[in-house]
């Protein structure tokens, strides 16, 4: 076991100290920018301060335990307040309403309720008066207020105290009455009630010192590194530097992504994680309610597959049984075979697998894929039309149902507003077309960038730039990529067989999907694998064309869409680690 | 490449012969139950009357070669007909509407339409007329007539000789006009109107003879068996017996899960699978908008993990750049950790998977679970009723949104009505009270069961059974199971530590439901890993009870349902392969 949690276990009581200390961090999520030097000073303060409010609960736990915790006198509100790990038994009004904050009106003023939430902050003012926040999911957060009575009941001093030296992230019942206070709380979300709170139990306590305080994790990172940090250099570092005068020394410092990952449950708990990921949630559920209400029928490939797909590179393998099993690097071969049975247009979203040894911040070993299939009728473009619809259904949806959620999001990691084309004067450029504009108006590097040969990684970014100020889009589709660039399962063109039916969506300068119209004739498809120099009995490959001989398969194309890049790179995030729930990296695979 | 596929390639024309033989069987889907014997003689009779269609098809290929297809005469219907692998090129009018046989209606009579579908059966009547039967996705077909006029055009008389010969299966677009026919066509789902073909045109040709046609794959799947059929022997055993006379020897023998998955296509587009594929997609759909309309978010658990979950059996594991992964059996661990990370309610939808060596009616080593985790205010049971009530919206939803689908399936497949309990009379029994009912009106085998150990699978049936006569439903929950008989991670009951706070849901006598409260207090989690003998240290056990330290986690539980284990039981599926995508079992691994 870690020496941190040894020396604050989660259960140790509360710090019955004024409680200034650990929930100082609190009430300053919106602190100017930091330097590192002030980000320094300001971990090693805490830290200081923490040790203090340790030894203090360590003084109060001794003087509790000699019976005398609260003063001489008995405590007449000592079954309003208290631990349940420590015994105390949970006695709130079973007729009081229980509250959620998302839905307190007007209702509720002057009733007594129940909340059950987290303490985000909590501080003592005098003798008599304690204030703290309580939180709930998506950061709702209200004020709570406990003023000791002169008759020592509902609310006693030792209870404010108590209350008062609660470690944040906590988490607690209370009972309270609502009240309007005399001026709308600004820091909270919940700024026109408060609660007059008469009774407090923790439910679940925080350790005092937190792995990474809530408004360490609501920072920006920018820190992608695989190298684990080196804590007690930097905290020596800020000690050092502790005696020289900044303003800024109160300012929090951001964390790394390593440390987000080890402190999985702040990180969780951040606003802005928390608004990334219901964005990420409603960007599912309108790529599902798009492509629905156009007759697609949802299913679910395999991960677990008989051979690798496309040739075998950067395939994750595994025993299985008696043989040997790949992880799916893509349901495709799945959506054809759902199309080769019978249906017209079919979608689906689940993980896929890349053993890709890249950190770069686009990758991930195992990412969430949006993808799609469709019969063609008459052109592939049919199915461009739609995968653009589902996409600009995406963009303006995110808008108009996440407003706050982009406001906090932004506020953290800001960023130009992301421009989509005009309805009607959607960008979609061949390949050549493309290349083209590049020669002409990116820079100068890539005045001879070719038309049969792939986009690198910087061009692509290039490409984007120049798009964004010719056209005034973010969002925009390359269509006819080289016959050298696509693998042998994409059409060739009937115009020009040097081109294929295939495209890639861009948003800001990166792909974020890749799609095209395949093959469905197995002879066609068996010349084109030959011509690529790859064996037609080679395992996988004969499974694959085998498919289109059992019946009479449609025209058929689609696209596969990476979920993860299209949150990030809507919010123009640093990493797509940001925007998936639990990022799968070759460093990383907890938690 | 295999033989089949040599001698009849699937772009081989279609057999311009009177098509009786090839496309024989697609009008006998409702035959009676069919005897081994019979089944046999009918493949026999099938294998022979193919080859007579393939001989057929190469003479006419010959003939067609010569210059002397349809006659002597100019074909002034040439352009109207024909395969567009063979350089027809496909003429359908552009103002005509292109329509889905499921939105057909009065309006479209007397209509010059378009239509792509896959010919599902074709014959011709005399010199001058065929019939095709059409179909689309999920069963939908459509007569089609053609009848050649005196002028030879638009329909000649070597076009209803090609069309008639179509092989089926194939995929066309036709032109027709809409008409009602004389009476209703009985063997069609599109009764009430038949299609006039002018036009036919052939986009992908079926081989002359099926790996399973449409009526075998439409039978119901007896045969598990993992070894692969002995094709050779049956069939002459089949030819051995055919002189024997026999009323049933045109009946459609059944295939085997072998057969189905080597001609994973025809599985497909059987009316059957599309049936359960369509009411699996709608399970999914009402389990997520109950949870959705109850407060719940989606989120994504990870498939690949860093340490075996649950102790490390069953657990596929893979190499991972320089360490090694698991695949996730189960995704607890993540809920739990979405709730400690300040959600309320959670659930996914996704796979996993278990190493497990089982061949069962209700094992797959990957299947699709559909999670839920969510913060109890005062009492475990709040998760009990959650769950109820969104298993109760999904049976009553299917019921509500499917009854063609089911009565489809149970045409196959028939079954005994899935008995729900009435409003306000669900059964919640506890595990005692279950063994008790066992011991006192389960067959005499069960008498002297324990209340201590987990029930066998036979108990469990012989349970379901007791249940359903005596309270008349084929769902229900057993709560409180003995406390050997579950994880660490299982809250003990306050009242009684000998149970946990951990159920069972059962469908029909089988668990499609395991859950409970989960320890959320990390010392009490400890000294429960402890008592059951494990290491706190070891791999996997310390991250997840770190993951409690690290901030006040509320009261929770939750559960996981087997997706596949509902439809199939729902259903009565002799297995749960019926009801997956593309079913995973220690020996296959494809398609």
């Amino acid at each position: 076991m870690a020496e941190k949690e040894e020396s604050n276990p989660a259960g140790a009581p509360p710090a019955p100290e004024s409680g200034s200390a650990p929930a100082a961090e609190g009430g300053e999520e919106g602190a100017a920018t930091t330097s590192k030097k002030a980000a320094k000073k300001a971990e090693a303060k805490a830290k200081k301060e923490a040790e203090k409010a340790r030894k203090a609960a360590e003084r109060a736990a001794a003087a509790a335990a000699s019976g005398q915790g609260g003063g001489a006198t008995e405590d007449l509100a000592k079954d309003n307040y208290g631990n349940v790990r420590e015994g105390k038994k949970v006695q709130v009004s079973s007729e009081a309403a229980e509250i959620s904050l998302k839905s307190l009106d007007e209702s509720h003023v002057g009733k007594t309720v129940v909340l059950r939430a987290w303490i985000q902050n909590a501080r003592q003012q005098g003798a008599k008066m304690a204030f703290v926040e309580l939180r709930e999911e998506g950061a709702w957060t209200i004020q709570g207020v406990l003023t000791a009575s002169a008759e020592g009941a509902p609310v006693s001093r030792p209870m404010v105290k108590w209350v008062a030296g609660i470690s944040p992230e906590s988490f607690v019942v209370v009972e309270a009455t609502v009240q309007k206070p005399l001026e709308p709380v600004k820091s909270c979300r919940v700024a026109q009630y408060e609660l007059h709170v008469t009774k407090c139990f923790v439910l679940a306590a925080a350790p005092t010192v937190l792995g990474m305080t809530l408004a360490a994790s609501n920072r920006a990172v920018t820190n992608f590194s695989d190298e684990e940090p080196q804590p007690d250099k930097s905290v020596e570092a800020a000690v050092e530097k502790l005696s020289v005068a900044d303003p800024a020394a109160t300012a929090i410092p951001a964390a790394s992504m390593l440390t987000h990952l080890n402190n999985i449950v702040m990180h969780k708990r951040s606003p802005v994680q928390q608004a990334i990921a219901d964005i990420r949630a409603e960007v599912k559920d309108l790529f599902r309610t798009y492509l629905k209400s156009h007759g697609f029928k949802e299913f679910e490939p395999p991960c677990l597959i008989g051979a690798a797909s496309e040739g075998g590179a950067n395939v994750f393998r595994l025993p299985y049984f008696d043989r040997e099993a790949c992880l799916a690097q893509s349901p495709q071969f799945y959506k054809q075979m759902e199309i080769a049975g019978g249906r017209k247009r079919v979608f689906s979203i689940g993980p896929v697998f890349r053993a890709e040894l890249s950190n770069t911040p686009r990758h991930m070993t195992e990412f969430t894929g949006l993808d799609m299939e469709m019969e063609i009728k008459e052109d592939y473009r049919e199915v461009i039309f739609m995968l653009e619809g589902a996409l600009l259904h995406i963009f303006r949806g995110i808008k108009e149902r996440c407003p706050t959620e982009l406001e906090l999001v932004r506020s953290v990691y800001p960023c130009e507003e992301f421009l989509l084309p005009e309805d009607g004067k959607e960008v979609r450029l061949t390949f050549a077309e493309a290349q083209k504009l590049l020669r002409e108006e990116g820079p100068e590097e890539f005045r001879n960038v070719p038309d049969d040969e792939d986009m690198s990684t910087p061009q692509e970014k290039a490409l984007g730039a120049v798009i964004r100020k010719k056209f005034g889009t973010d969002f925009y589709v390359i269509d006819r990529f080289p016959e050298g660039a696509r693998p042998f399962y994409a059409k060739l063109s009937d115009e020009d067989p040097k081109v294929t039916n295939a495209y890639d969506f861009f948003m800001r300068g990166q792909e974020i999907l890749s799609g095209g119209q395949r093959i469905h004739d197995p002879e066609e498809l068996e010349a084109r694998i030959r011509q690529k120099g790859i064996d037609p009995a080679s395992p996988g490959i004969k499974e694959y064309v085998d498919v289109f001989r059992q019946a009479g398969c449609p025209a058929h194309g689609g696209g596969g869409i990476g979920l993860d890049r299209v949150v990030a790179w809507y919010l123009n995030l640093p990493s797509v680690q940001l925007a998936a729930f639990y990022p799968r990296t070759p460093k990383r695979l907890l938690p």
